[in-house]
């Protein structure tokens, strides 16, 4: 039996990967929101490097109670709208509905469960370069691989399935079935980079060069392994100079957080540093400069928005 | 027998100090560069809010090989420029001369007595708020105290005799003979508040305004605590909390090392970070939020040179 897909939150992640799975045949239903005249007259469009893929007419809602209810839900928002979520998922689920979690941080799913105790629950990473350019037209440059990961025991099986899917609609997957070490494996590039781009308003190309953030950047990742490791999900050593080697010869690109920034929208701190801090503070582990840079990314938040923009 | 007086950097602070002790009839000598034949015309004039002080007539020079020996050098440059003091004091210097660096930071005067073993060394500190307006114009607009403490230990008589000559000049002298813990004290503030005003592009009332700042001070202050402690200076724990009250009630005004980065002239990162960090590090105690400010510093500044600004 065919899965049936809820994509919420079509933007640069939502955009591609569910493109990609209606694109494959699969049964697809997109949530949108300002985009919904758009594509309804004018489809989904995806610019891709690895081939565009134009949908004329998709399955689109401007509400969860007009959709049907879902397999499988995926959740593509930023963590900063998690709290719509209370509103947005229960019109799509029914027995057995898995929602996944594709997106950056810690802890979500804990907070999801917390409110939905009785769905399954998976969570993914996108390690993609993708954009929305406009209303319904996503652009892919680079990469796209998936890793997939059941939550809760009972989703490993259909986790699995999605992964399945999501494999013959042509998408890199990787399931795996420790989310948090994935989590967690992430968050050592991610907190480094995401931060101090904004911290210093520069890109991954100029803090890789020098070497005063250059230390700096493995300093981060190296207290980010000390924390997983206090918290049960050793990382060896060896994987900070790893991302630091493999972002040496990525094409440069800015982080999600430094285009949240750029455009003053509100920036993902809590899922990327105030929760890996509390649990790895729980865990009876310190990581000073993250918390440093939590510290000055609170405060740049708080500046821009008391500045009204 | 009255001491004789060079003033080397006459500006915010060698204005303010070495005016004072002219305009009390001291036999002060200035050192100045490109302000000198402005102030041979119209003489040095010092607004305070203590009394304005015009000096129609001084002891002016443009370079120590035209100026007489002297008993004592009050050396008022950036510890930025250090360096030329190894061409700028010999002219000055005879037998039993005081060179006082009026600095902010840790161990120039190791580097200083290393490079001149056989003179006299203080070091002061001055808690004011001045500025040079023009050439051969200061503006002082609040506090003033000079904290002056004799290095070698030698010196310690004559150093309290400046400290007499201060006092009767109208300077608020504190006299100490602990040079290093009186720095270290003094790095309690300037350590967060200079990095942080440069690192977050912001002023001393934000930080202070907003609680993620406030507490990002005050770990940075537990840390040059801890660090001191560990270089055998103990400082009270207190102490943070009192730094952070008494600027609570100052009135807002920019740290120097924020006015540098404004008008982007070097930054005093050597003598207020690296060096504390370096004789923290050698006692066995790391300061990792100061290292990370540090580090952040090294990258705007290096970014701010090589946009050629």
């Amino acid at each position: 039996m065919q899965l049936r897909y809820a994509i919420i939150g079509t933007g640069a992640l939502g955009g591609y990967y569910g493109g990609k799975l209606a694109f494959a045949g699969k049964d697809v239903h997109f949530l949108f929101h300002s985009d919904y005249d758009h594509v309804v007259e004018h489809g989904l469009r995806v610019d891709s490097v690895d081939g565009n893929m134009y949908l004329p007419t998709v399955n689109v809602y401007r509400k969860t109670t007009d959709m049907p209810t879902c397999d499988v839900v995926l959740v593509c928002l930023k963590t900063t709208s998690n709290h719509e979520l209370d509103t947005i998922l229960p019109p799509l689920l029914t027995q057995g509905t898995c929602v996944i979690l594709i997106q950056n941080g810690l802890s979500m799913e804990d907070e999801l469960a917390f409110k939905f105790p009785s769905i399954h629950i998976g969570g993914g990473l996108g390690f993609i370069c993708s954009s929305k350019v406009g209303p319904g037209h996503i652009i892919h440059t680079d990469y796209g691989k998936l890793t997939l990961a059941p939550y809760t025991s009972a989703a490993a099986g259909l986790v699995s399935d999605i992964a399945e899917d999501m494999s013959q609609a042509g998408i890199e997957t990787v399931y795996t079935d420790d989310l948090v070490l994935a989590r967690w494996r992430k968050l050592v590039w991610n907190i480094p980079f995401n931060g101090l781009c904004v911290a210093l308003n520069t890109s991954t190309y100029n803090l890789m060069e020098k070497p005063c953030s250059y230390e700096l950047l493995k300093d981060l990742m190296l207290e980010v392994i000390a924390a997983a490791g206090a918290c049960g999900k050793p990382i060896e050593k060896a994987f900070a100079q790893e991302m630091l080697d493999s972002t040496k010869v990525m094409r440069p690109y800015a982080p999600s957080m430094k285009l949240d920034y750029d455009n003053q929208r509100p920036l993902e701190i809590k899922a990327i540093y105030s929760n890996p801090l509390k649990a790895a503070y729980l865990a009876g582990c310190n990581m000073p400069k993250v918390r440093m840079l939590e510290q000055q990314l609170l405060f740049i938040m708080e500046t821009y928005r008391n500045q009204g923009k």
